[in-house]
């Protein structure tokens, strides 16, 4: 059995994912906006590296049904619908549309992972379904790649306390003897073992999380470490993510 | 004060570390051969990012004071007169020569922190000897930056454990809330607690580590391992590393 957690998708070649079951974190805020968005009715998210891919996948969508969203260093951009605050993502606004989201990080991140066999998007809000799905995908092909979305191609603290203790989750009975990690992991745990429990205690030490609460979205900290209140699948394929919903039966 | 500690090279951009003091980190195993090299009377040390480059640059030497130094995965690069292991570079082999050492984590980061005011090469066999210039570049200056080379571009916990003992080292009384660190310092502090003052605990449970072990290099680990034994502070400018000669009196 196999896990690594890398910290930064810079690092990362095409090769390192490919096949495999893929965690994609961005807990502040992309991950967190995207699993309230599709739990509150979004229809799919389509992620954006810039604000002008942004504006160039909406031009091809009915413009009934979309919804610009996104931020330039934590702001919303200027003359789209949405910023990246989970708050702004309610029922009413984002029930049936399609969101285009433009984030640097979080979308990086999705596209290093292009070509594993899923990539689930993962935060806090929806942690025990990723929790979930991520030991169901190690029993079933022994492997999982972490991939965190780190802020502008550097190390973030909150992202690696999330692969953390997603990794101690999935740990098999007997530990690390069991499973073999890579270096990531190994310090991810202890990230995880610093911080315990608390989320919030993350997001507050960390750079970007201070960065946002001095912007005035001290609330966002507050939702983002919120524990499965959205229990939803976010599940990224053809360039859109949509909520997976299980297999009916019949 | 402000201490930033980088796990990789890779996301870094120019504007970085310009002007700030670098303390760059490959403890497997370029740094500890550079120490080793220099402390056992090497005139410098010419780090190459290539085969092609350390020929290329051996050229335009003299060939009798030259010795082409590197590895290709951990291994002596054929043709070459040393490997990468420190144990190589002993006084009767190394003194007053020039050395090319083709590597290429550690080349990368040193090229990373190209522009900045200096650039120390550290590791366990010259920690006191970095610690103390560290501490005096941070109060002359009150910044402090410390690049890991990493693995392949990606994070070494051996790298970021000598960045955390380093961090804990130069932490003013009063701790973390006298100085201002990045997310990386924080998780840095982490993993040195984590493995506390056992160097070659680290070195052990690293991925690279573990690699040179299964490959016959274990006793590098143990020479990786050993503070102190070569007290000597390498300094890179103009694309060569020298030791540092504390001003003659007089």
């Amino acid at each position: 059995m196999k896990i690594d957690v890398f910290f930064t998708p810079a690092g990362l070649s095409p090769g390192d994912l490919a096949g495999r079951a893929v965690v994609v974190v961005d807990l502040l805020r992309a991950s967190t906006t995207i699993a309230v968005a599709l739990s509150n009715g979004a229809r799919a998210i389509l992620p954006a590296a810039s604000t002008e891919e942004a504006l160039r996948i909406a031009q091809n969508l009915e413009r009934d049904h979309v919804l610009l969203a996104g931020e330039r260093k934590s702001v919303r951009i200027e003359g789209f619908a949405l910023g990246n605050s989970p708050l702004e993502f309610t029922p009413e606004v984002v029930g049936g549309k399609t969101i285009v989201l433009a984030t640097t990080n979080g979308t990086q991140a999705l596209i290093a992972a292009q070509g594993a066999r899923e990539i689930v998007v993962a935060a806090a809000v929806n942690f025990g379904v990723v929790v979930q799905r991520a030991r169901s995908a190690l029993e079933t092909s022994g492997d999982l790649a972490i991939v965190c979305a780190g802020s502008e191609r550097r190390f973030a603290i909150e992202d690696a306390f999330t692969a953390g203790r997603l990794t101690k989750m999935l740990l098999p009975q007997g530990g690390l003897k069991r499973v073999s990690v890579n270096d990531g992991a190994l310090a991810s745990l202890e990230i995880a073992r610093h911080f315990g429990e608390k989320w919030l205690r993350a997001l507050r030490a960390s750079a970007h999380g201070r960065e946002l609460a001095a912007l005035g979205f001290g609330q966002d900290l507050t939702v983002c470490a919120s524990q499965d209140t959205h229990p939803v699948l976010p599940l990224y394929a053809d360039r859109r993510i949509t909520a997976h919903r299980a297999p009916q039966e019949g």
